[in-house]
């Protein structure tokens, strides 16, 4: 018998309130880690150094967050969006707790919602992803939503049986162990230096064209896409991209897009930052090939005290490709307007726009830093 | 005085029953593991989470039996065939023991056999190959066949004296601490999904044309080489392969083709696996380049019970180029048919074949999973 | 507002005997480990192999030098080079401390001196950084020369303040804890095999032609610069590079040419060796891009006892691309003779010149290895 398994699913092979265990189980390592900082140089201390993360009460260097999300999404591509056309929307993006390398992930996937468009051969999913370590903490929990077509996928085998759940509370958005110790009047902190960017210098409404831009090779993003386990062949199979990828070749997975995008970014914006605290309302407005030079711009939305050391920040970032955003600004590009409500003016170098909330240092008070 | 060494033999400078015991001398870490992960997308949980390694017996993950075999061959080519012109066979391939992490590994090569082929310049030399760790365990072993020219290599330096022995009893072919516990009907076993196909699944003479393809990236072939300290410049010396590779570029080593191969077969037939018994019988029958696709099929020869929970199944498996195998076995292709011994209908697109031996979990009965 | 945040310094923001406290705080682990290896084949054993590390008196397998000497750089460019329009030269590296997976590195960089080119538009800057670990142990130091433009860098943010101190003594060459064990007449050592060249094969103003060559990826050099914080546009932005690299493309940082080369050499020349004790008189004469093919070239300068079982090298290390140094030096090429003094016989191939000395091992006298 000749068998042709095929993973993924079309819309009416997903049911409402299903949960998928996704297949996958993978101790995340120290190599992980290197692979992820290897692309994106990101400038927040607690994600690369160890003793950045002790400082704020973490017991050890975190797994980046983005990384968290990258396998959260490339893990249910098997049971969720190996079929998929287009990926719509990343949606309440959250971190609760901390990963450490040596843990082993998992994750599962929800369908919140399903419907067809209106032309009739497609459909969107709605899914909540819950990623957990191997005592079932969530390390990180979000919804997307994918265009899919309608029907079934065909030699799809079935799912072996499971028992996972979700759980359905609040997952909230920080570890609960993060905590700075106050500087003592007595025993001033010792200054190593840093990035000069604090919460104090990210005024509302302030906007960053972020000076450098960094080039896609073909090797990175391939294996970047095969190491988090993302099994969709838009991103490697050259062969089926030539007929069936919308660029006719392969396409970077829009979650290493993200991630470049917020790296090019953080010098500026998150050197002091501390945790990422959530991501929403994210939308990708057009594909990226390997070649491509991405850059990144971003509009302070909003800023909050969270005690005499912390403040949030919400930052709305948007990567754009092959053009400096300082450009795209001087021509009077509408870059901070979502492209999808857009009837005039889009942006069509616009890879990617979302809102990120980022727990940020507040500078020392003077008179504690001698 | 100018000196211009050379590494690797010709013909004349092996010696039967002469043991090499090659240079190399390397601490696996978790970046290796990862590196190997993020080229070759396995699906045999085992070799990538803690957790499906404890609840096999083994202590921790283990180093993936291909990455052991790449790094036999290649610590392998400094003293056996950095001057060969082709890899010609892959034998008895077994993993006796676990490698783990922290590990660091050696090789040596005993000389088996070398005789002149008919057309007099060249020869094949057959070798067979340990991969040890610090304690001498035996982790890999495996034969193998290379054509060489004839006569000897010049300003090859002499090695220095060694003592390195090969023990000659047969190795086993798994870790004896692979062991899984019994379902008990009075505490079933978390269901935690997985993937689809258990031992009973796959059934003699089955086919698998595996859907997804894997193109391959100039910088990951050349990296892998290096980080398995694969000295041949054949994979990784523009220069050295516009004259002397017959494809007058840089050629993919067919051990990193094997192992794409085999990944793009795991989610259809491993992702239940246990252990890699063994591969054998296993040629290359054209070379692979940067910017190839390369695809898998599977042929199931035998199946085996190794208990209540566990079997065996020996599989052919194929790695084809640039063609989906499904196209070519609709053409009429005759896959599975070893091309050496073939007058006719040969495949020009096969790139490997080979027997691999899995160790595979069966369902569990029903009664214990409530 | 809009902001436009650059890095680095042009000639007049330079304060001569001002420390400058390089923002990145990293710590290095075994996956940056394994990515420096897979590039690099280096031979020597010691910073491969926990084994051979531990042999030599050292607890674990250290931070390979060629990576330390990287991060220093690279962590630098933040402040000191990200304007910069060369590297002039590399002076008295050191590694007086080994450095150990999981250590946490930062990097400060003095001003040593400063002065503007006769042209007037441009000025040559001299720093000594320093690389330390989070016990402020510090395990690499040095001196590097580079030319800006004059004048200062518009929209460069103030650095947050420090009291970070560079030591001013003498930090030695090597681990105080290297200490080799005799080899006892009652008990000798195994002899696992190894490298063939020896302290004693050194012979002075011997030449080396290294056979094998390696092609450089895309992908690698720009994941290695990533991974190492450098944040010179000119190693991973194309777009920047079309208007403003002297090669209108991406450049690779002569970090890694340098750690190329010295791999290249490394089987013939530090396949026993202990500890760089130190690089010095370094120069890049011209530049390397993805896809060139880099070969080593050496000649023995200097060469001394070091006790019974050890010996020093100082060996003359040069780099040339897409030429056989072979060939080079039958053509009568004058090939170690600093580029910068010439007046004729200019070699354009040469990418970079360094002198490097070593400590190897010498051969076990005969009476202890029966």
């Amino acid at each position: 018998m000749l068998r042709s398994y095929r993973y993924g699913r079309r819309l009416d092979d997903f049911d409402v309130d299903a949960i998928y265990a996704h297949p996958w189980d993978v101790t995340v390592d120290e190599g992980t880690l290197a692979l992820f900082s290897a692309s994106f140089q990101d400038a927040l201390p607690v994600y690369a150094s160890r003793e950045a993360a002790r400082a704020v009460g973490l017991r050890d260097r975190p797994v980046h967050p983005l990384l968290l999300l990258n396998l959260g999404l490339s893990f249910s591509v098997h049971d969720v969006s190996e079929q998929a056309i287009a990926h719509l929307a990343y949606i309440d993006v959250r971190f609760p707790n901390a990963c450490y390398p040596g843990d082993t992930l998992r994750a599962s996937s929800r369908v919140i919602g399903k419907k067809p468009v209106s032309q009739g051969d497609k459909g969107v999913v709605h899914v909540r992803t819950h990623v957990v370590n191997q005592d079932d903490v969530l390390v990180c929990s979000f919804e997307r939503k994918a265009l899919v077509r309608t029907g079934r996928v065909e030699e799809r085998p079935p799912d072996p049986p499971h028992d996972v759940t979700q759980r359905d509370d609040d997952p909230g958005r920080r570890p609960p162990e993060i905590a700075l110790a106050a500087p003592s009047p007595t025993r001033p902190p010792t200054r190593r230096g840093g990035f000069a960017t604090f919460w104090e210098d990210l005024a509302v409404d302030d906007v960053y064209a972020h000076d450098t831009g960094r080039t896609v090779s073909e090797a990175e993003h391939m294996t970047l896409s095969t190491l988090t386990r993302n099994s969709h062949p838009l991103h490697f199979d050259e062969r089926y991209c030539q007929q069936s990828s919308f660029a006719r070749t392969r396409v970077v997975h829009g979650g290493l897009v993200l991630s470049w995008v917020l790296a090019l970014s953080s010098r500026d914006t998150a050197g002091n930052g501390v945790w990422d605290l959530g991501l929403d309302d994210g939308v990708h407005s057009s594909g990226v090939l390997a070649g491509d030079t991405l850059f990144a711009a971003t509009k302070v939305l909003a800023r909050e005290e969270v005690g005499p050391l912390l403040g949030s920040v919400t930052l709305r970032v948007v990567g754009v490709k092959n053009t400096h955003p300082r450009a795209l600004i001087e021509q009077g590009a509408d870059l901070f307007t979502p492209e999808l409500g857009k009837t005039e003016g889009k942006v069509k170098e616009k890879v990617v726009e979302i809102s990120r909330t980022l727990l940020v240092r507040r500078r020392v008070p003077a008179t504690s830093t001698p």
